[in-house]
């Protein structure tokens, strides 16, 4: 079998649904590549606030959107990814601390974050040499995103390029970031800065 | 109605499962309080470390027995706790970093972790001036502990009598810790500190 260099969780961003992935997913296949065979896995939206009476299960919906999803990349990552190769999963900025007013979200991008550290431990499971992140966008430039929020300062969004490019750089073995990082990344002025969050 | 002062997540350990919360249930309701109308959920076992191929399965299992129990007490103590109460959940240390070993164990006590620092803040929907903490433990002193692990060093061990009279203290509003701490229970000599994780 032809083992994938590039284990890709698609982003979401609280607007966009499944929409942003889509339109990631088609920034990171128009990269100049031809070694990559991307596996991909689909991950829903991080939903706003939570009502109290709807807390047990929104958490429950959170857990199967994000967690899951991300379990399962995990899952076949150990097993079919490449020597060296990639698995970028998405956390979540505010999961950094609490988030009182999404808690069924918080408590899923902080297992996604948990679940970075663990993978990136010598014992995980996951392939030799791999790499392991969580990039944590703060807003993704998307079609959606400008559509709900039309007078934003677009210069402080991420392009979906600069993601793709990053994911490339990485399977090239450049720059890339130590394993088990939570990248946040953080656009201003269009440029965008990795900051890893410890 | 009558509102407890007091909601607990009940206690697991590796090798004890929901013997260790009844021992410490029994700890806590022989506490001379009278004032005290318990709320209880119970929580299964921090299970060892997972197959690779069980990954999946195992973390929604780990979700299921530390999260739900952990999310349905939050939203009971929503409802029902007396202001100025107090809500104890149960983390873990090791999840405060990667664990390669237990992935999703770590997953989802990392979520019980942000859970409690949701519920402290201000929009949480808890009650006014409630406390809501996570204990953290390393091993309990419980009768399944002693016959698992016949020759550890017990002065290193946590009573659940030090635990029951921690929750004893704080639903008097003795020595509360910050709302949203992550405390763990260092023995040593037999002797308990809490120590504030972070």
């Amino acid at each position: 079998m032809n083992r994938p260099m590039l284990a890709l969780l698609f982003l979401e961003t609280v607007h966009g649904l499944n929409r942003s992935s889509m339109f990631l997913l088609k920034s990171v296949m128009s990269c100049k590549t031809t070694n990559w065979t991307p596996l991909f896995a689909w991950q829903g939206a991080g939903l706003a606030a939570m009502q109290k009476k709807d807390l047990a299960k929104n958490a429950d919906l959170m857990w199967r959107q994000s967690v899951w999803t991300s379990t399962i990349s995990a899952a076949v990552a150990a097993h079919y990814l490449k020597d060296g190769g990639v698995l970028a999963l998405t956390g979540a900025k505010p999961a950094l601390q609490g988030t009182p007013g999404m808690i069924g979200y918080g408590m899923s991008k902080a297992a996604v974050h948990q679940l970075t550290r663990s993978l990136a431990g010598s014992d995980s499971g996951m392939p030799t040499d791999s790499l392991v992140v969580s990039i944590l966008p703060v807003t993704l430039d998307t079609p959606m995103n400008r559509k709900w929020m039309p007078k934003a300062d677009f210069t402080t969004w991420t392009t979906l390029t600069e993601v793709a490019e990053l994911f490339h750089k990485w399977t090239k073995g450049v720059e890339r970031p130590k394993s088990g990082s939570l990248l946040q990344l953080i656009t201003k002025d269009s440029k965008t800065k990795l900051v890893d969050s410890e």
